[in-house]
């Protein structure tokens, strides 16, 4: 694959045919809400065609679409967590046409609940600073950064290859579709929020109440997520799976005892050390969470580091659940999930 | 529910288990993927963690979520698009927990398919024209609009009553239901867009094309879209449903004989004078869209206005997928489709 250039062609992509393999699949229920909610007073937030007005708007709801199969009162539900730049897009259809997790899940009759993080996607986000940088009463020094990663700093920081356009030569991600990827990648507007207390953590964990019980699962920007809603009410969480992101290695006792009644599952891929020169350290962050989870187990938690290499499974990319073997990676979840939350709780 | 006063809590919402009441629901397939997308070279558009660094991101990619039912070969597939400062949301469960209009037309076997407008939601936005402005390339008066409507002006505009907090009597809009529309509401980044070509027009009708034939709906800011789609490539647009829009009443003679091929049903609601002071009135929206529906038929198109109040439908808002009679307004627009759109096709 050296060598291979990607181009985000205006072609309307043909890969919804290709998912048409599976069985036909029945499901018990299926909707979206929102968890969550504020109502902020602002003076003048309806700019363009509605004249200024002042009045309240509704911020920091979580949006939250889910399916529950046939028999998924015989399993937990599992809240799934998309990561910076991304939204729930991540766990569905995959670059390359194939069935994501959130199916995947949904087919081993799990419940399934997919939540754009507060300030992404479908959740909307609060622009008053942006408006009042426009209307005049703030400076664009004050204006929260929009974090947008290109196709260049996706591949290296996803770890596609050792450089841009350049593969490694077992990389499991579907490079030939990477255009569709870029395509999900959207502007991150998480420098709008509380850095240390993200609306999602609260909202995660009202969820999981909400589901009297449920696993909840991050990824990169929201892989310790889980841990940050448990740190906030545990109550409802039930399991922990943590997918590649740095760990805090910092907690005082009394959380890592927290967090140690929850189990946990941290996942990392393969050639955490093979990219050089990006702006992000995975094998430094894979040190932490190593680290985290020997912090747990000391605490008599039941908590697992899965490096896929160690299993024998190798070039698993950043984006595990849309690579070539998701599948697989999804099964090691799963098995995860029925033996250390499941068969554990009598479920 | 005269002085009925809203109030967004911050409570969990409990809508989800009220979606409970259907029969299961066997599809046959789906998933999401996008429409389109560009390449556009940006200077610096990673801000935040991830150090500025130039590069390409992907923009104008529409974001797109289907499910075809077990005898969706049976029926043409229908693609819904939200309106002003909504996501594809709209479609989904309603406000007071119910089926919304996306299942119930799977339910009636047609492939539904959500597309989220370009700049909105899992769509994401090119950011460039704020970033520019942070970084001091560009001026505040230079950024785009951030259209945001207040629960009052969503009150009014929605025509939920005469003004806010006060409900018509007839009111089919689920009121006590409103946090969970004010959650919905979400930022408008149509300003972005070049607003006499906005890139949803051209991905509507590459999606019409990719599906090999669709009917093609719009809400309110998207409730002309489908036929700006059909302007720019008719060819796979089979039937057009625009609900509650102002109509364009100065299209080419030309623009005319095209739309004039495909069937088109315009459909509004009730109270469309009743309320004062708004910035909109539909009361002239209605009759924009009279006059198209008659230029529609002089070149013997076969185009409908369906007024809900002169078939004895009373009491329904702008929202009218989400109102407590929506699924009878759905059977309306369905029987429409079979009878002007399939059966003329010999579907």
């Amino acid at each position: 694959m050296k060598g291979f250039l990607p181009s985000a062609s205006g072609l309307v992509a043909l890969v919804a045919p290709l998912a048409a393999l599976a069985a036909p699949l029945t499901i018990k229920e299926q909707g979206s809400f929102f968890v969550g909610g504020e109502s902020k007073t602002v003076a003048a937030p309806a700019l363009g065609p509605i004249p200024a007005q002042s009045g309240e708007i509704t911020v920091n709801q979580m949006y939250v679409q889910y399916q529950i199969p046939m028999r998924g009162a015989e399993h937990l539900p599992v809240v799934m967590v998309h990561g910076c730049c991304l939204s729930s897009k991540t766990w569905e259809t995959t670059p390359d046409g194939r069935m994501g997790w959130s199916e995947y899940f949904v087919r081993k009759q799990r419940p399934v609940y997919l939540a754009d993080q507060v300030s992404r996607a479908r959740s909307g986000f609060d622009p008053t600073a942006f408006s009042d940088v426009r209307s005049g009463k703030s400076t664009p020094d004050k204006m929260p950064a929009i974090l947008s990663a290109t196709h260049q700093i996706a591949w290296t920081v996803f770890r596609f290859g050792p450089k841009f356009g350049e593969a490694f030569p077992d990389e499991q991600f579907p490079i030939a579709a990477i255009d569709e990827l870029y395509k999900q990648m959207i502007p991150d507007l998480n420098s709008t929020l509380p850095r240390d207390n993200n609306p999602t953590w609260k909202q995660m964990a009202a969820l999981a109440v909400k589901l009297d019980g449920a696993i909840l699962m991050g990824h990169s920007e929201s892989g310790f997520f889980p841990e940050q809603a448990a740190l906030i009410d545990p109550k409802g969480i039930r399991g922990i799976v943590s997918i590649e992101m740095p760990c805090e290695t910092t907690l005082a006792s009394t959380q890592i005892e927290t967090l140690a009644q929850i189990p946990t599952l941290v996942v990392f891929g393969d050639h955490l050390g093979d990219v050089t020169g990006g702006p992000v350290s995975w094998r430094q962050s894979f040190e932490t969470c190593n680290t985290f989870v020997e912090q747990l187990k000391k605490a008599d938690g039941d908590a697992q580091m899965m490096h896929l290499p160690a299993l024998g499974i190798k070039g698993n990319s950043h984006m595990l659940m849309q690579d070539r073997n998701s599948d697989e990676v999804a099964d090691l979840v799963i098995a995860w999930i029925d033996a250390h939350v499941e068969r554990k709780a009598g479920h």
